[in-house]
């Protein structure tokens, strides 16, 4: 890509900190870097504020900040994983994700082209996922205060009158669906970052999840619950549901599905399937009649084709997980306490 | 601040890599740094989203990444300014502010004692400013890969239903309010990042406009368009708005005011007062009737107590900005090229 770059001494193909001083350079980044791929007529307003007409006032609202080493990954790209975080925590949350913005904090020497891949795959996200992008801000920051890229989405949705879930909500009885195998992204990324090949092409499962899940609640509205369990895998997300709804859960391994490249490069790292991060994975908490229903809707979406049944809410050991493991024995799935893996997502 | 943390040779009083993973110690840092301070029962209820009940569809949707250097500055911190910088882009929209999203980067090593003051200033700058903080994510990065804390902001407002403000609407006739001195920010942030000491205690000029701008909309509705100089000041505003309306703008040097030890720093670094960032301040265009009932209610709060026409719209030279210098001359103000002030918000 070529920039107009006058500034005497300056190289035109990375960008420079001037492209974020808010003046005719930073106009140019938004104009020739992020418009063409992102156009839309409530972006195009450049106004310092997208204005929204919501079908309804009652709306999800969430934010994340992506910080995933590397920017690029077998399965994915820190572009889509910003957009499809964001959609999935507000699809889990019963909303139909409509509108996205984007913060990006670049460094001082990254490439325009390795930028662009990333504003193209963030596009091409947001239009799977069936969100407009409607407002942004970019700054820049000298070298070696970054690591390339970071990008901070926040997303709206308005939330389906249907649906009420909430962490709060599991009840003993309830069963726990997974949608299918659990580390393909945590230990993609991992993989990408230390130049390990896995030989098998494994990739990161990064997905948007909102059409599987607008399909399931269609099925049974009645869901008690959902979380897509990223940062912290399974175990922190299960965790902090029995915490916050005062109930246990038991899972049986033997249902949980993990791909034996994720177990082989697992026992070799000494950690726990269950405790690294997924990005296209969803946990959903039913009554137990709704199961069948669930399960039928997810299996008829790629995202939930190995969706299965994983576990039970019980009441006995209120805000602990318990697994039933393969050899029969039982273990206290913990909270993980910190950084297995850092910087995955 | 005592953390639990039981890292093997991990000190207690700067954020970890572990902080960032997901796990027990990023629930620790939430519960102990920012539920504190940030207290209310949607962040609390610690879904992935929050649920919010607005009394109107019609919404602003705003985002802004804050990266200055140095994080506490005269007036102000990168806290308030990650508040009141988005709160405000929600104002000079006609909306009412209420809801944040807050997203952090952290350092390794950033010292709890750093952090929670810059927590404990944007909480008290969120009350200040009216609105609920109700999302949030923390992400912890290797040292050297971000300079302390930078943090994404994204903002929710109601747009009041009297009021349509637009940068297309200026219209040749308008005249162009500006709420008080320029260049205080920019200046004040350089001063502390150079070490600089400005004897005369200049200060930051950072500040909530909502207040304000709701009562100047209340005397008169018909308001075409605002906008805070922000981040390329008072020149990048003025040349965005000439050009996305298509009208020319005609500025009286003579009438913007500008503190002498803003002149003074500015005549010594060679940068015009003008292009430099402003945090409290605001451009108001209204038709010549409104000039005086906005002028009057703006010179009613503290933040436009200087409040001043400074200009006006007209149909010549489109898209130009141009300037009665105080010499008598006319000269065209240039949207900036760049950095004269990098990392300033």
């Amino acid at each position: 890509m070529q920039l107009h770059c006058p500034l005497p001494g300056s190289s035109s193909d990375v960008v420079q900190m001037a492209h974020g001083a808010g003046g005719r350079l930073s106009r140019e980044l938004m104009e020739k870097v992020f418009l063409p791929h992102l156009s839309n007529s409530l972006l195009e307003s450049l106004d310092d504020q997208a204005k929204l007409s919501l079908s309804s006032g009652n709306v999800a609202f969430t934010t994340d900040s992506y910080v995933v080493s590397p920017l690029f990954f077998p399965g994915g790209t820190i572009g889509e994983l910003a957009v499809y975080g964001t959609v999935n925590d507000l699809a889990v949350g019963g909303a139909v994700p409509e509108f996205l913005s984007a913060g990006f904090v670049i460094e001082e020497g990254f490439a325009f082209a390795d930028l662009e891949k990333i504003v193209v795959s963030f596009a091409a996200a947001a239009r799977k996922a069936g969100v407009q992008v409607v407002t942004g801000d970019t700054k820049v920051v000298e070298r070696g205060k970054c690591d390339g890229v970071y990008i901070t989405t926040s997303g709206i949705g308005v939330i389906r009158e249907d649906v009420a879930v909430s962490c709060r909500n599991l009840v003993p009885g309830d069963v726990v669906i997974l949608s299918g195998s659990i580390g393909d992204h945590g230990i993609s990324v991992l993989a990408a970052r230390e130049g390990l090949s896995l030989q098998s092409g494994l990739e990161s499962d990064s997905a948007p999840l909102h059409a599987m899940i607008a399909f399931l609640l269609d099925a049974f509205p009645g869901v008690h619950a959902m979380r897509d369990p990223t940062r912290g895998g399974v175990a922190a997300a299960l965790n902090e549901l029995a915490s916050a709804s005062g109930v246990g859960i038991e899972l049986d391994e033997d249902q949980i599905p993990v791909k034996p490249e994720v177990k082989g490069a697992c026992e070799l790292l000494g950690i726990d399937p269950v405790s690294v991060a997924n990005e296209g994975k969803v946990l959903v908490f039913v009554p137990e009649r709704g199961a069948e229903p669930v399960l039928e809707a997810m299996k008829a979406h790629k995202e939930g084709m190995h969706a299965t049944l994983i576990g039970r809410v019980v009441a006995g050991h209120p805000g602990q997980v318990v697994m039933k493991t393969v050899y029969g024995s039982r273990r206290v799935v913990d909270m993980p306490l910190g950084e297995q893996l850092p910087r995955i997502c």
